[in-house]
């Protein structure tokens, strides 16, 4: 991780228990109830999340931006904390929560284990990009603790998961309304988006595989999806923006999207500090703005605060594999931990971290997604958020 | 539709166009907000959905509803309008949206028609109530038009689908919160429920088709989804409780549910008045107090405005069909309506309606639960509520 953190090319937004609106700013958070030089009022910033902020469109978060950068540096005390001790809520009110499955690496890799014998990618693969509704209820902040899933397992047999998995995932947050009835193309779907998050998409394998068939995964992820505290604006990344891998068969009308399409952001699963893999979202086969623009193209529009996420995000290379399935071979070639102990999936009390960054490029300093992070404890036990 | 509409064992819910809560009184409804010898306060009656009045809790709802039935005829004039006229709204603000399979007979039909030769039941059926997460941001109140979905309807070509088609399910809204971490059985799970509407879950089957491999449906199902605007309480509905169809294998412990599960409600389709199909909700083989435990098996919890519905019901008689793919078998078969045209599929301006009731039972009059009601427009056309 080459980068310089939290700088003034980077300005991401989070909330903090008293429900104001935060920019993280090198090792601290400007309070932007208490900031000066902000033409936006005090009451979008003390209002308890960033949706009143993404209602005043994408004007209105440019000039922000515009201010944060020339004012970030001399702001009063009362302005500003430490980061370290603040503490930060889910930052924005989820709306509907959609999960794609956009990195053919992992669709092949999945496809393979799951499916042997059959074609590597399902049928409508390569042409629309795949996705499925999650569960807004359950789309939680960086430090709130994931209960192990009980779940049915195979016919007759409940109990808790033993095949508790993570994804790897990039996560895009909706910042201005497409009304129902109308649709956005992939050409124009970048300026509905108003930030990224990282994602870890939790998963019991073991429930998911019983339940999917015929309509998809359900409550195999349905208990947990953690997101980073810091919402990093689209704008911020412009510098990382990179041409996608080729699409062949061309996308039809709606999903063309001209190039560079890409984002590349890198990404690093560790579980109890281990780093296991990294990864760029830069090979994603299907870009942010497909995936919104697909989101929209049967007219059911969005709402700002809705969470689309790219799916698990691997490489083709051994290690920058986005899921302990992957990793691990469905299970049956554990992986090491810094202490010795081995994993096939997650075991109670283990902490999963997924950390994003932008290494420096073209002139512009790397920069930090921070990260997202979990801790398991057991089935039925207290979920805390700490 | 042999029953009494809204009377003194009804007093379902609405909320009108001011935001204010309605409750439905044979030809009137009574506006809360001006209501006399109600114990809850006028906030809750002027929030603009039902959802404050959920939080209160079932006390609250049990005392209110006592109150009504005391007080309903004896209303002031301010307190009074006729129904006719009355300009009503989504109900409540939904939270996550859950759709459910839990027809035998629609599920059968199904998988005979797609996937001829294989089991007529997924593997899992018989062991959980399957489901998927469907879109929050598209639940529709009764009257609001659908517009003709567009999208990938086969590899490379995009366009109207050429195959919409409805759903006839009944759907129940969850009154009172399980946290995340927390979970309820089957046995206990109808005190969190609040109320019932009728569903109609639109369906582009040409667009579901290509899609649904390996993740389920998504945008063939996320466009619309119409509600019928008057939310019967549960409460109303206990005369109407019958034994489920018998479950072989017996249910796994959270499933486990005592007898009577089933819920007698009548549901009849219309295309444009002619009547199509007639069935009954008691022949759901999982049952509504079911599905919500299986909701929270995982720990996922739910809110108060969630909504889950319980998939097409489908009879095992003709004329018992919950969807136009099964009673034109796919297609094959139009039915013919009373001006003499032929539908395999809905057509644009095609006004589809489905109404609920409940038949005299036991010493109880019948009650209705409305009806649900949506014209479709051309693809892409404006929406309108009417």
């Amino acid at each position: 991780m080459n980068d310089e953190g939290f700088g003034p090319g980077n300005l991401p937004y989070g909330v903090d228990d008293e429900g104001h609106v935060l920019v993280a700013w090198r090792d601290e958070v400007l309070d932007l109830v208490h900031a000066e030089g902000l033409d936006v009022g005090r009451d979008v910033w003390a209002s308890g999340s960033l949706n009143a902020f993404f209602d005043l469109g994408p004007a209105a978060w440019a000039t922000t931006r515009s201010q944060l950068r020339a004012v970030a540096a001399r702001q009063p005390a009362r302005a500003r904390r430490r980061r370290a001790g603040v503490r930060l809520v889910r930052p924005f009110d989820v709306g509907d929560v959609a999960d794609f499955y956009a990195s053919r690496e992992h669709a092949t890799n999945m496809a393979t284990m799951l499916r042997p014998g059959q074609d590597p990618l399902p049928e409508a693969w390569l042409h629309l990009p795949i996705g499925y509704h999650g569960r807004a209820g359950t789309v939680i902040v960086s430090g709130c603790d994931v209960a192990r899933p009980a779940g049915v397992l195979r016919a007759g047999e409940v109990g808790p998961t033993s095949r508790l998995d993570v994804e790897v995932e990039i996560g895009f947050v909706v910042g201005t309304t497409v009304p129902r009835g109308r649709s956005v193309s992939a050409a124009e779907a970048d300026r509905h988006i108003f930030g990224v998050v990282l994602v870890n998409d939790w998963s019991a394998r073991d429930i998911q595989s019983f339940e999917y068939r015929p309509l998809g995964p359900f409550l195999g992820k349905s208990f947990a999806t953690s997101v980073s505290p810091w919402v990093v604006p689209l704008a911020a990344l412009d510098p990382w923006r990179v041409p996608g891998p080729r699409q062949d068969p061309a996308p039809v009308g709606y999903l063309r999207q001209p190039e560079p399409r890409g984002l590349d952001v890198r990404l690093r699963l560790e579980v109890n500090g281990t780093p296991l893999s990294t990864v760029s979202s830069a090979g994603l086969y299907w870009s942010a703005a497909q995936q919104l623009a697909h989101l929209t193209a049967n007219g059911a529009g969005v709402r700002a605060g809705d969470l689309f996420a790219s799916g698990t995000i691997s490489g083709a290379e051994r290690g920058s594999e986005g899921s302990l399935m992957e990793l691990t071979g469905n299970g049956a070639q554990p992986v090491v931990l810094a202490d010795g102990s081995r994993r096939s999936w997650v075991a109670d009390g283990d902490t999963v971290t997924i950390r994003g960054w932008c290494e420096p490029r073209g002139g512009a300093p790397g920069l930090s997604l921070g990260e997202v992070s979990s801790t398991v404890v057991p089935c039925g036990g207290e979920v805390l958020c700490r």
